[in-house]
């Protein structure tokens, strides 16, 4: 079968075997955000016309694509959710040239009855939980964070924490930004923002300290990027992690699980880092429980 | 004698009496940073000229006309300080018609260890607590709010939150830019926002919790805006309030303290609203304890 993830800026393509091996990729920024006039149909052909003529008819589809501003609405699916329930709620898409189905959303409330809703990441969870005996915590950094909880194959509930957009938002549009300059990471600077996180006075005094210091020369303005990013992700994880020495499977770019893991370590919980291919393996899990007609 | 607070972007200027009752005052947009290439002496002048006329010869400025960027830079005094602490640390700016002096900012660390200053609340500051026994909480909301502790008539420690700023950029600069319409402050969303800091999941979450609710239809778009406000002041008031029960003297504009006020009392402490004259009661203190020579 073929699997694509297919998010806001980036289209992934993955041709799977019946056990689950990735076969062929393709990876771009054709992402729905990046398509004119809602040329879903013909990009799809265009990306994997090779694979349809080599035999594939069945096409799974995971991501923005199956939301409102996608190709076709697939209404979210309340928690909790197992392989089998999203697979029973696929929607089907038409086109010519294969069976096109389109794996719903998730929605949930959290502890204090707050909608939450996630669309893509629910594939990457299954893939990468169902090889851990069905249960645990993922967290899937990024723009919108997610931390997803699975307990016998079924996600059960998840958050969402705003640390990427709030790094950029404070980074780039407070007095922090006459601070700042982009540089390459820094560890420590890191770690010492996620040390900062766990000291008193909350996160809206720690992002001042970035000035503070800077001001009183003990953080340089390369360092102090990832002193900022170290102070949000280690609030994220402070306030996600729901116990110490929980293990975290993180799932995203090697740039972000590192610096991911780098805080959960810090923060006393244990990380496991899975890369992208955690959305091949949750279509073909998926899709193996799909009724393809 | 004339006290003035000459910030970044206002100039107020008061006439005040020996015992420090204020006679007349002046309000308006001539800060720092409005002004063409340091025309301070030449403002001061404009704007205080018929009460030179009349008689006063004593001139005392706070705020960051005292800055780098000011008229002449006042070094930050460290803390802990008194009214005659700062009045002994007074720096002298040469001005043809009458002596003028600023008042220095004052610099400290947190209990971390991270430096903190403060240049013009000093003097707002001393202007309150000195008619409560010379001891409390001060809070002066804003772009950056200000905590202070005084002890004995001196200002012990203080510390700053990104509150106003981080409310601009998230709300300005994130996804949340389109849930938002600034509308009439709606205090019942306001006090939802309040209610919700004290919930689990960290302000990086019920950021995200703006979006998640206006998504599913929870909370409108003239609401939102007051929603925000609320968590964040919410977030910052949970995090500086020494305890619960406390009295905190809140000092800042009428609608800016019946804010703090209300988020306040909702997190279990006290809040007395003061208004801008603090700094006239300040500035009166402060000269009253100088050496004019």
């Amino acid at each position: 079968m073929i699997g694509v993830d297919w998010g806001t800026t980036s289209f992934r393509a993955f041709r799977i075997t019946a056990n689950g091996t990735i076969r062929d990729r393709r990876d771009g920024s054709r992402g729905i955000q990046n398509l004119p006039d809602g040329r879903y149909s013909d990009t799809l052909r265009e990306e994997i016309g090779p694979w349809l003529a080599a035999g594939e008819d069945r096409v799974l589809l995971s991501g923005m694509i199956g939301s409102r501003q996608g190709w076709k609405e697939a209404p979210y699916l309340p928690c909790p959710a197992s392989a089998a329930d999203l697979a029973a709620a696929l929607v089907d898409v038409p086109f010519t040239w294969a069976r096109v189905k389109l794996v719903p959303g998730l929605s949930a409330t959290d502890d204090s009855g707050v909608p939450e809703v996630m669309r893509g990441e629910e594939t990457q969870v299954i893939g990468v939980l169902a090889a851990f005996g069905g249960g645990g915590i993922a967290c899937l950094p990024g723009t919108h964070s997610k931390w997803a909880r699975v307990e016998a194959g079924r996600i059960v509930r998840f958050t969402t924490h705003m640390t990427g957009e709030a790094y950029a938002a404070l980074g780039g549009h407070t007095i922090l930004a006459r601070m700042m300059r982009e540089g390459a990471p820094d560890p420590a600077a890191f770690d010492s923002g996620v040390t900062r996180s766990g000291e008193p006075g909350g996160l809206l005094h720690h992002v001042f300290g970035v000035r503070a210091l800077g001001l009183a020369g003990k953080l340089d303005a390369a360092a102090s990027a990832s002193y900022l990013s170290g102070i949000l992700i280690g609030h994220e994880v402070r306030a996600a992690l729901p116990a110490p020495g929980t293990v975290v499977h993180v799932i995203g770019t090697p740039e972000l699980t590192a610096l991911y893991a780098r805080a959960i370590a810090a923060c006393g919980g244990y990380a496991e880092r899975h890369d992208g291919e955690a959305a091949a393996r949750g279509l073909a899990l998926i899709g193996g429980h799909a009724s393809w007609g």
